[in-house]
C-alpha cells in the first residue's frame, strides 16, 4: 500500500526523508516549529501544516518525529492532546532508543510507538540541506519492546523498505543504544580523550609538527562540535560508563604486557580483533557494505506472537538485514537476506 | 655547498630521498642489499656500488642510513670496519631515536651519528614506488644529544633544507620518540582495542552494521598489517606503556563522572582540549600546516657551545621551524619560522 506519513520537523533528516517519500509516491504532510522552510518544502510536494493537530486531523498511517530530541516531550505532550486515531503509529529517527522510549511512554503514547534510527546523515542542517539521495543504502535500526505491536513494526518496515527503499533489522532499545555506544558514542570520548593527552604534554608543539594520518583519523571526530558529543555521550551514559571501563582496563592490560615484556599476551592484543579484519578485507572486496549483502542467500523467518521479537534480535546478531515483514495466510514472516557477519568468532 | 651524500637501501624512503636530492644537483652513491633496484637507479642518475666499502670509499659528506631497523646492526657493525674517514656523518631515517642511537653507540659510531626523521612516507614500498614528490612540505626532526656536533647538526640540516627543500626540527630522542608514542604508536594500540572491544561483544554484528564514519576512521589503522604495529610498539614500549596508562585513567576519569553524574567533570573533559581545536582550525583556515607556518615570523637564534641542543628543543616546543643553521663570525646561527603553535595553553 502506499501510505500516508506524517513528518514533524524538516531539519536534514526530515526534509530528506519527507522528500524521499514524496518521490516515491507516498503523501507527505508535514509540520515545522517554524515555516520557514514551507515555501521550498511545498514546491516539493510536501503537505505543510501550521499545527500538530492539523497534522494530526490528517489520515495517516505514520507519523514519523524528526524533531531535535531537547523538543520531544513538548512534541509528545501536544501529540497526547490531538492524536485520537489508535491506528496512527508514531515513530521517530532519534539515534539513542531507550531514552525516546520512555518520554513516549511519559506521555502515555507507548502502546502506538515504534522506535527507528536511520543510518544517515552528513555534517549540515535544515531544509535546504536536505537530499533524498541522503538514504541511499542507508540501514536503519527499529526498535522494539514486548509490548510491540507487530503489525505496527511491519508498517514501520514497510516505509523503510518501500517507502525509502532501505533494508533495516529489528532489534531491542537496549542492544541498539549499546551497540551504538560502542560503535560511535564511547569513540568519541577516547577521540576526545587523545586531544586532552596531546594538550597536557609539555612537547605537544613536537607531537602536533609530527602528526601524520593516523593521528588526524583518530582525532577527527574529537574536533567536532564537543558540546554536541556531550549531549550524545549524556544520553547513552550507562552504556558508555561501561564501554569506557572496559577500554581502560584493555589498555591498561597492554601497558602490563609491555611493562612485563610478555610478548605472547602483547601477540594476543594485536591478534584478538582478527575476525573483524577479515570482515573488513571481504567488505572492501565487494566494494561497499550493501553489495557484500546482495551476495547473501535469501531467507524467510516465521514471525509468532511473543516470540517475534526475539527471533528477529537473533536475526540481526548473525548479520542479516530485513527486506519486508508481510502477512501471509499463516501469520507475518520476515524476509531476510545473510550478511558478512563476523561468524569466524560466533 | 653541494654534498656527496652516501644512501644506504634504495626502498621507498632512501629511493625517493636519493632521487629528490639528484633533481637538486647533489652527487648520490647507494648501496642496497641486493642490486635488483641499481638499473633504474642508475637511469636516475643514482652511483650505485655493490658493496658498503665502495660506499665508504668514496668522499661523502653524510650517508643516511634508509635500510629497514632490523637490518641495522649488521650494517653498522660492516661500516665501523671500513668507514675511516672521522669527517662523515652518519645519519638515518628511522621512525623511532633513541633505539637507533644506542645501536650506533655500540658499533662504535656514536661520535659522528644525527639522528633523522622526516614525516614522509605511504602505503607502499621498494625503489619502483620512490618518487621525489613523497617529500614535498615534509618537516623532519633531528635528534641529537649532548655529544653532538653542532657542525655535524647543520651539515645534516643543510641536506634536509638544501638538498631535500623541507623544514626541520631539532630534539633530544627522548622528546622525539615520546611524541611519535603521542601521536601514532599509543594510537594504533588505542585503535585495536576498539576492534577488540567489538569483537567481544555479544552485539557484534548489530554494531559492524550501525558503524559510520566515526568507527570507520578510529579502527583504520587497526586494519593495518598488526604484525608491522606490534613491531613499532614494541621498538617504543617503555613511552607507549605510560601513555597506555595515562589514558586508560582519562576514561576512567570520565566513567566516574558519568556514574556520578559530575556534570562539571564530564564538561571539563570536553572542553580540556579547546587549544587543539582552535590550532586545527586556525591550519585549516590556512589550507595545510605548511602555508600556516608561511605566515610566520622569521627569527634568528644564537647557539652557543654547551647549550644550543636546549636552545633548539625550546624553539621546537614553542612551534617554530628551522630553514638553516648556518656559520658566521659571530658562530652558528638558526634561521627559524615562528609556527602555530599551542600558544594559548602554555
Amino acid at each position: 500500500m502506499v501510505m500516508n506519513v506524517g513528518v514533524i520537523g524538516l531539519g536534514l533528516i526530515g526534509g530528506s526523508l519527507a522528500r524521499r517519500l514524496v518521490h516515491n509516491g507516498y503523501a507527505v504532510t508535514a509540520w515545522n516549529r517554524t515555516p520557514r522552510p514551507y515555501d521550498q518544502a511545498r514546491s516539493e510536494g510536501i503537505h505543510c501544516v501550521d499545527t500538530l493537530a492539523e497534522l494530526a486531523a490528517q489520515s495517516l498511517d505514520v507519523i514519523m518525529l524528526c524533531n531535535p530530541l531537547k523538543a520531544m516531550p513538548s512534541i509528545l505532550a501536544q501529540l497526547h492532546e490531538v492524536l485520537l486515531n489508535p491506528k496512527v503509529t508514531l515513530s521517530d529517527v532519534g539515534s539513542v532508543k531507550g531514552m525516546v522510549r520512555e518520554q513516549v511512554r511519559e506521555a502515555g503514547l507507548a502502546d502506538r510507538y515504534i522506535g527507528a534510527h536511520p543510518m544517515a546523515g552528513n555534517e549540515f542542517s535544515g531544509f535546504e540541506a536536505s537530499d533524498p539521495s541522503l538514504y541511499d543504502d542507508a540501514l536503519w535500526a527499529i526498535t522494539v519492546d514486548e509490548g510491540s505491536d507487530l503489525w505496527r513494526c511491519a508498517m514501520v518496515g514497510e516505509l523503510i523498505s518501500r517507502g525509502v527503499g532501505n533494508r533495516y533489522i529489528v532489534v531491542d532499545d537496549d542492544s541498539h543504544d549499546r551497540a551504538a555506544a560502542l560503535i560511535s558514542h564511547m569513540p568519541h570520548a577516547v577521540s576526545t580523550a587523545l586531544i586532552n593527552q596531546l594538550v597536557d604534554d609539555d612537547n605537544r608543539n613536537i607531537a602536533a609538527a609530527l602528526a601524520a594520518g593516523s593521528w588526524r583519523d583518530m582525532t577527527r571526530v574529537a574536533l567536532t562540535d564537543p558540546e554536541r558529543t556531550r549531549a550524545m555521550i549524556d544520553e547513552d551514559a550507562e552504556n558508555v560508563e561501561a564501554l569506557l571501563r572496559s577500554m581502560a582496563r584493555r589498555l591498561d592490560a597492554l601497558a602490563d604486557a609491555l611493562h612485563e615484556g610478555d610478548h605472547g599476551g602483547i601477540a594476543e592484543f594485536f591478534a584478538h580483533g582478527q575476525a573483524f579484519r577479515d570482515y573488513k578485507a571481504i567488505e572492501r572486496r565487494h566494494a561497499g557494505h550493501d553489495a557484500a549483502i546482495h551476495n547473501g542467500k535469501e531467507m524467510t523467518l516465521a514471525l509468532e506472537d511473543g516470540g517475534w521479537q526475539n527471533t528477529l534480535l537473533e536475526s540481526a546478531r548473525r548479520g542479516e538485514r530485513i527486506e519486508e515483514i508481510a502477512q501471509t495466510a499463516h501469520g507475518y514472516i520476515a524476509s531476510v537476506v545473510t550478511g558478512l557477519g563476523l561468524h569466524n568468532i560466533e
